[in-house]
């Protein structure tokens, strides 16, 4: 008798957990992803900022095959899924499945605002934070050369939208990367002729945290010389203004978005599934999907409920999704059944800068130095093989030391998506 | 007194030489590149083989003003130079010179052969290279899944034209890239079923090198089981298909061009400036033009002659004449005079596989494991920057112990330029 085949769709944190704990079991397991490698999400902005070569934080999904028998890769992009007919459909012909892991994450919501889809950078995607880099480097290039002071000042203006996580790690490495290397590369821009504004809704960044580290994340970006913008909403932009609810009109090339997030788009081609706010596939306790007891869904793209509340779309919950969903269909392939899902919260964090973080756990705060060691040490740990490791380590002490950034690069003038320059 | 200014019209190895050589003395120091970064070329193919990431071959220009007080940077296009009145011509408007040092390098030359120049890869640009290496995973990837024999041949077969250490290197490289990297990672695939085509017009590969040390690299690669073609020419290509003089016809997705290069397009716009052959630039015994004895030319893109032989276009020429262009210059701003450049040949190299090149310096040849370590310490030695050789060394020890190529991405589906797949 022929194995029965696990089909992983989409390779994230929670599909990679899921894959990693099936991994072992007597499945047929069959992943796919539209890129042949498995992305560290959380670093993306280290890219962005020229602190990390994005080689180091993606990791080849073909050297998980090679050391799991019975696993293979496909490289497809996902256009739906034959609940009925239990088939993936690819671009590259459809995929049957016995059980089925959907992990196709999430997308960046612009909230129904085209201006700023085509005027802003998001940090989803390898590309992106190339892409991003690129433009932050030719920003000061072309500042650095510009005769009139308004344009000059425009060049040298960033907005970073969503004071969550991405935006404060955003706005600090930034503002790091402008103070330390890019007002020393071009002594025609001086860092207090630069501004970065970080703009947030809420009348608080990082609202998931406690009060203290809310203050201190506030207070230190403000030393930093980021400026703060609470209760303030983006409502449009064009390549070189950004527009504030209320009509502030801010002169900037480059809009960063980091606002919120929706359910991939493969959620809204599964025909008969109920789906949530932001598009999220609405799952049983056990994350399968109502009368498809084989089919589970994880990470953003699932919306479980927690306290009558919709978990966070981050990788913890992915992950701790993903390693439920492999034990699932191993109990359910046994005739035996699990108590639901329950997501255990080992807190958050943060960081700000160099030195400086901030995280809980549980009822305990910590903020500061031990904060961003202890941030430091659990990213290292959370990437996936020891040379990506090994490089991160070397760029990050690299960086301390020297206070230096040497990918600097502007490896292309052209940006992939909306032209914004 | 204001100081007299050197303008630098290229980053690559020449002009690099030439602008440390001046970093030191009494002249302002303006460099000028299309990229902000200088380019370790000939280290491109490892990048294209998945060996290294594009950022350890890579400089940043700008950290070498920060270290040159005295010295500044243009990213810009050079689009012509006016002799006359002493101004280089870039997108970012005139920049006037006391002093030029041109070195703008070469280009590919496909000898009027559009249909190559528009089907094959060439390795010049960052981003070529990384174009190559997405090209060939994806052409793994297409072919594990290719239901059709003669189509997953051709998406197998790989040809590279050009027998020169460029074309012997890539060859190598590429084939063990196979061999120990992407034929474990597509079970789909076996070695066997690729193909790695050398094409050399001439009767042997590495013309330059003595005949012990050309049999040798002929038979190593054939060991490996690369197919050397000699005595063939391209004449002709389609996405699908390389087509030889004679009519033979290889059915291949993937064609290498390393057969030509020829001035930079910036020799064939300067006025009433005498050309030779590949459109170089004739200089004078001191390297200036004719009548303009403030203009120096040194690498790839001037024409200098030993024992009436132009001299080849490689690096160490490069380097050797952008030292003397600005002791030269030195010595015009003294009123002194200097012998006429000589190049000291001390001889070349080129690696074939895993322990395994030949090396010639004057007389003296050898060959295997010795040629190949020596090559890995040349090539470390003349990597600009401390963290680019350690991340160097880093991926080719890594290489080396597991045979592993860790670079494996496709960072994206789309080739830049003309499309192949």
């Amino acid at each position: 008798m022929s194995k029965k085949r696990v089909v992983i769709a989409g390779m994230g944190f929670g599909g990679l957990r899921a894959a990693k704990a099936l991994s072992g079991s007597d499945f047929e397991l069959i992943m796919i992803d539209r890129n042949n490698y498995h992305l560290f999400q959380p670093l993306l902005y280290q890219v962005a900022t020229a602190g990390l070569e994005q080689e180091a934080i993606a990791y080849p999904l073909r050297g998980l095959t090679r050391r799991w028998p019975g696993s293979s890769f496909l490289l497809a992009e996902i256009s739906g899924i034959d609940l009925e007919g239990k088939n993936v459909l690819t671009d590259a012909g459809p995929v049957p499945y016995d059980y089925l892991v959907i992990a196709a994450g999430s997308r960046t919501n612009f909230f129904g605002m085209e201006s700023v889809g085509a005027h802003s950078f998001d940090l989803k995607r390898l590309d992106q934070a190339e892409d991003l880099r690129n433009h932050i480097l030719l920003s000061f290039e072309h500042a650095s050369r510009e005769a009139d002071p308004v344009r000059k000042a425009a060049l040298l203006t960033f907005v970073i939208v969503g004071g969550g996580p991405t935006g404060v790690e955003f706005a600090g490495a930034l503002r790091e990367l402008i103070v330390h290397v890019l007002s020393k590369d071009h002594p025609e821009v001086s860092a207090d002729e630069t501004r970065i504004i970080l703009v947030e809704a809420a009348d608080s960044l990082l609202t998931a945290m406690p009060i203290n580290l809310r203050q201190y994340a506030c207070q230190k970006l403000h030393a930093m010389g980021v400026e703060v913008l609470l209760e303030s909403r983006v409502v449009g932009a064009t390549a070189e203004s950004v527009h504030l609810h209320g009509g502030t009109v801010l002169s900037s090339h480059t809009l960063i978005w980091s606002a919120g997030v929706s359910a991939a788009t493969l959620a809204g081609h599964l025909e008969g599934v109920e789906r949530a706010a932001g598009g999220r596939i609405v799952v049983q306790p056990d994350l399968s999907i109502k009368e498809h007891p084989e089919v589970f869904v994880v990470g953003d793209i699932a919306c479980t409920l927690k306290d009558g509340m919709p978990l966070p779309m981050m990788a913890p919950v992915a992950i701790q999704q993903g390693s439920y969903a492999a034990r699932m269909i191993c109990a359910r392939e046994q005739g035996r059944s699990l108590p639901p899902f329950h997501y255990f919260d080992k807190g958050s964090m943060a960081t700000i800068g160099r030195s400086s973080a901030v995280a809980t756990a549980a009822d305990f705060t910590v903020r500061g130095y031990i904060a961003w060691i202890a941030w430091l040490l659990l990213h290292l740990y959370y990437l996936i093989g020891f040379r990506n490791r090994l490089v991160v380590m070397m760029n990050w002490t690299y960086a301390y030391w020297f206070q230096e950034r040497q990918v600097r690069l502007i490896t292309s003038k052209k940006r992939r998506a909306a032209s914004v320059l």
